[in-house]
């Protein structure tokens, strides 16, 4: 396991959580699932954001329970009860509305994410999550073109849900550049990066499925790039089968016959999730030294700010952060 | 209604089903099917091909049931209660084994299937039913290559779940080949023949969904291609929505918004379909004045003559056959 990803001996991992969009329902999942879902033997936990933000999802959702502003993961104080913010302070609070996208709220969750990577690399936490960002306020800020570009280069995309966990080679790419971006050296090292991250996480010699690109994996992709990838990992020692027909892969996953599937595209994968409509899925970036995760749900504007957000996939997202980053593997789901 | 595809009124229509190859277990599942779960009020069942199949089937399962010979459907004699064959008498008994593939087998069953044409074609019978043939059985002819040349040119195959129908624009094409071939008229033919079909089985106006081409149904093919095809549909006053995002819209189908999906290639449907695991699908070629369906499984070799075969998928398709040839629908199926 890398130093800097796990809790010091004896230690509890800090969990942070970056809320969000201030003006989306992001606030008010994290303060719920502290508040009514926290266990304080897995995980000490740190929001990152504005507390004028997490003050207010409190209020509206008449939870008992205090956010109070912290410097450092260091100054965390279980013994209190409430909820940690670290508040840069870059988000003043006239600056956004409740409900409202905003050129000020986008550029503010974008300065939050930089130093949640920030204490993630320096080791000061042992995972961070995402709450729902919000893509209008994202490209009000002039920051970034889309949600695409707050993902790390060089990390791929696992969507974990209770039964299946799929990682495709590319993400939103027209399917007129898929064949082209199925070589051999990229499967290779997503191959690699899943079969190492999910040994740190408490799954080792994980069974990796790997799918075709074509119908009934018969076409000279299969043959020419995805077989010799799938070879050269086998003669590593890791326990990967493939290229594996598209149409039955998921659906043997779903089985148990694969702790992950790699997928050669985009939609092949979310294809399978979200017609399987799996509940509680979350996103966790690989290719990182610790943990980083989101929420599979939007920020929500239209029912921010009335204290009526269901927080089971935040407090799902935070489980599973706690289980990973002490090498538990994946809590709930299949082995 | 064609002329020659509907029954002649208050005549009950006659379903005719190739029992597949003679080797594996299509001859007991029929038998079965016919035996076990027939409503003679519903159609007038055929078999065509070797009777000899039939009869070491009907043995084989125990079936209290008497195969005999006709020379055409007028021959059907109800009454008796039996199962009529039609067998041209071109696959000599020693001219093959019970679960073995052979050269002579796949010949027969191409006539087999050619005869089954003709008879439809001639509005002699209204619907027919492939039961499983075997890929090895037709190479070892030399007449075709693989079991996609059975299928008749200008056609389209619809499948058909409880919960879920899609068809797709194309089979079984590279990805590579997918984006050339998502073109507006491939689309606009597709979508009437769809609609056209439905009215004729008696689902008049169906609720078409289109699934866009790439991630969240927003790339170049969308814009030039299926959009125009859609709105030339819906300026036809046939109900089509789309480019639907393609990860999301087997999921709005299962949920009762659409009655059928058009998709922009096969394994976009067909993960949907195996993903969710759905029993009891068939496969419909529309595009043909007459109804003709498949089951979803394979010859089975392995266990025939014992049997043990189930006979769900045949039962399941029969009473499609007679519900669709006569306008009722998809029977039991969504509205």
């Amino acid at each position: 396991m890398n130093g800097g990803a796990s809790a010091a001996l004896g230690a509890l991992p800090v969990v942070a959580t970056v809320i969000g969009d201030p003006a989306g329902i992001g606030p008010e999942v994290c303060a719920k699932a502290l508040a009514l879902d926290r266990d304080p033997r897995s995980a000490r936990h740190l929001l990152i954001g504005s507390i004028d933000a997490v003050r207010l999802a409190v209020a509206a959702s008449g939870i008992a329970c205090q956010a109070y502003p912290v410097r450092s993961p260091d100054d965390i104080d279980d013994a209190a009860g409430g909820i940690a913010v670290l508040d840069p302070g870059n988000l003043p609070r006239e600056a956004w509305s409740v409900g409202q996208a905003g050129a000020a709220s986008g550029r503010a969750v974008i300065e939050w994410i930089e130093i949640a990577e920030g204490l993630a690399r320096d080791g000061q936490i042992q995972a961070w999550i995402m709450a729902p960002v919000d893509s209008s306020s994202l490209k009000l800020s002039g920051k970034v073109e889309a949600i695409d570009d707050l993902q790390p280069e060089g990390t791929y995309l696992l969507r974990v849900s209770p039964s299946l966990r799929v990682v495709p080679i590319t993400e939103h790419i027209a399917i007129s550049a898929v064949p082209a971006s199925v070589n051999a050296s990229s499967i290779s090292r997503l191959i690699e990066v899943v079969d190492d991250s999910f040994q740190r996480w408490g799954v080792p010699g994980a069974r990796i499925g790997v799918a075709g690109l074509n119908p009934h994996a018969m076409g000279m992709e299969e043959a020419a790039e995805i077989a010799p990838a799938i070879e050269r990992a086998r003669a590593a020692g890791r326990r990967v089968e493939g290229p594996v027909s598209p149409d039955s892969i998921f659906r043997l996953a779903i089985e148990g016959r694969y702790d992950v599937v790699v997928s050669m595209y985009h939609d092949q994968g979310q294809i399978a999730l979200k017609t399987a409509a799996f509940e509680g899925a979350c996103t966790i970036y690989i290719g990182l030294d610790y943990v980083r995760l989101t929420v599979p749900h939007g920020s929500a504007m239209e029912i921010s700010g009335k204290g009526v957000a269901q927080h089971a996939s935040m407090a799902a997202a935070m489980r599973m952060a706690e289980s990973l980053c002490c090498g538990k593997g994946f809590g709930d789901g299949p082995p």
